[in-house]
């Protein structure tokens, strides 16, 4: 039997070590603003979203570190500043995060606010060192936008922050958060890493299809964590979620429906990369979403 | 004698123009974010970095508004998305931009933070729209993550931040903040113009090195107008960035030379783009620069 576990371990320890390589060196930009993005960056992380651009690269016999790192490192630039930003007060007012004090709590607002935004437009920089020709370049750059954008990450924070306010909570509701949120991002990385190794249309929306119902699986697998464990599993407190008043799968749905959902989503995009050649730890991948504790 | 109140006022009205029509439209993103973008973008402003990207652009003899427009517009995004985080609680707290409430008085902090992370990011989206080539691209978004990131716009940021909290303010720290703060982007401003439209290597650096003295007598103006004008003029309050504790030019160099020195990097500005054909409009903004009022 493969062994995901030591497989996603081995992955992370190689992205950490490629995010230790580009972070930004001694002399570029305020010592507090890097030691700030440095702290964020480094405080754990499953490292999911740049292991899902490798290993959909090297589905299609790609092996070029130069070309894909920077490309996958980015998108964990780019996750960790939307947390950053999602912490913050005036949102979820989180303290902790990955067991260890939110970025704000160390570094003060307006030090977390521009923290977060550096990532970003760091993600770029970094993005744009990869080797890739700049056709393709444009093309993982239209995926980002469009995915993180006003119909992706950054459109879904705000449903996420309206339902709240108003302690609104529906189907409608929440498949629109989780989709944008979450779904579209993961479903970015797996896009991201079939268009860097230049796959064709068919497979790349076969994958693209796949990737979405990962992402939701994902997510509805988080609340349903977010119910199901303790504080030292979670790092953070757990049912803060629903207490809060946000808008959770499983406050929807209950927790066994929404177990039978991620569970089904699952199956559906296991049998669609079941059509892709050498796809079998993108599966394993797909199957340890759901059957993940942390 | 050239017009060049006339020519910006209607440079401003066609970039107006466009950023109507490229704004999201309805089913795109929460119509509430939406909301809070477009408030912003629209409250007023002068347009000063589209239209030196179109300035600069059209010295070459080009004018194919499907290349340059969103590129242009896409830097007003970038703009509007530092001035809603600037103005945050957190940071400089303002009230007032433009003689209008700020987004967070208006939407509320959350919203603030979120619609100019929204505004970054569709900037990218905005500035993939046009025609130009994928290397050309590539090279504007090089000339954006690195003007905008650690070592731009985000590191002045923080240092106007931390030596406004440390009450530090010299030669040293002024100058770290005017040169990444705001002359880094306008000198990107006429650097994406240059690019865009394909110019030689020697006319980019000079492009590029009277862009940066611009872009710092710019800053210095800025600095003399927050001394010297009515809270109409300004529509904010004057003197509040010397009393606040900010780091201003005149702080550190005082009225008078800070005027003789916004004077001497224009001449300066002006000497170099005498060797530039065409460059006649540029220069007649670089003046503009020191001689405006509000």
């Amino acid at each position: 039997m493969f062994d995901i576990k030591g497989y996603l371990k081995e992955r992370k320890k190689e992205v950490d070590e490629y995010i230790e390589r580009y972070l930004p060196q001694d002399g570029e930009g305020p010592s507090i603003l890097r030691e700030a993005m440095r702290y964020s960056l480094l405080a754990g992380g499953k490292r999911l979203r740049p292991i899902l651009v490798l290993t959909t690269y090297e589905i299609f016999g790609k092996n070029d570190k130069e070309e894909i790192m920077p490309v996958a490192v980015a998108q964990e630039y780019i996750h960790t500043f939307t947390l950053i930003h999602d912490d913050l007060p005036a949102l979820d007012n989180d303290d902790l995060r990955r067991g260890k004090p939110t970025n704000h709590k160390v570094y003060g607002e307006a030090m977390a606010i521009l923290a977060g935004d550096a990532l970003f437009i760091e993600s770029f920089n970094l993005l744009l060192k990869s080797t890739l020709p700049p056709d393709k370049l444009v093309s993982i750059m239209e995926i980002i936008s469009r995915e993180i954008g006003i119909n992706g990450v950054i459109g879904g924070q705000v449903m996420d922050i309206e339902s709240e306010k108003k302690r609104q909570c529906n189907p409608e509701i929440v498949h629109y958060i989780h989709e944008r949120k979450t779904a579209s991002f993961i479903r970015a990385c797996i896009e991201i890493g079939a268009i860097a190794a230049g796959c064709d249309n068919k497979t790349f929306e076969r994958l693209s299809r796949a990737g979405g119902l990962m992402g939701l699986a994902f997510q509805i697998t988080d609340d349903i964590l977010d119910e199901t464990s303790t504080p030292e599993e979670l790092g953070k407190t757990p049912g803060k979620d629903r207490t809060s008043g946000k808008c959770t799968w499983v406050k929807v749905y209950g927790l066994e429906k929404a177990q039978e959902e991620a569970r089904k989503l699952i199956d559906e995009a296991v049998s669609i990369l079941d059509s892709i050649k050498n796809s079998d730890i993108l599966k394993e991948i797909a199957q340890f979403i759901v059957k993940r504790s942390y």
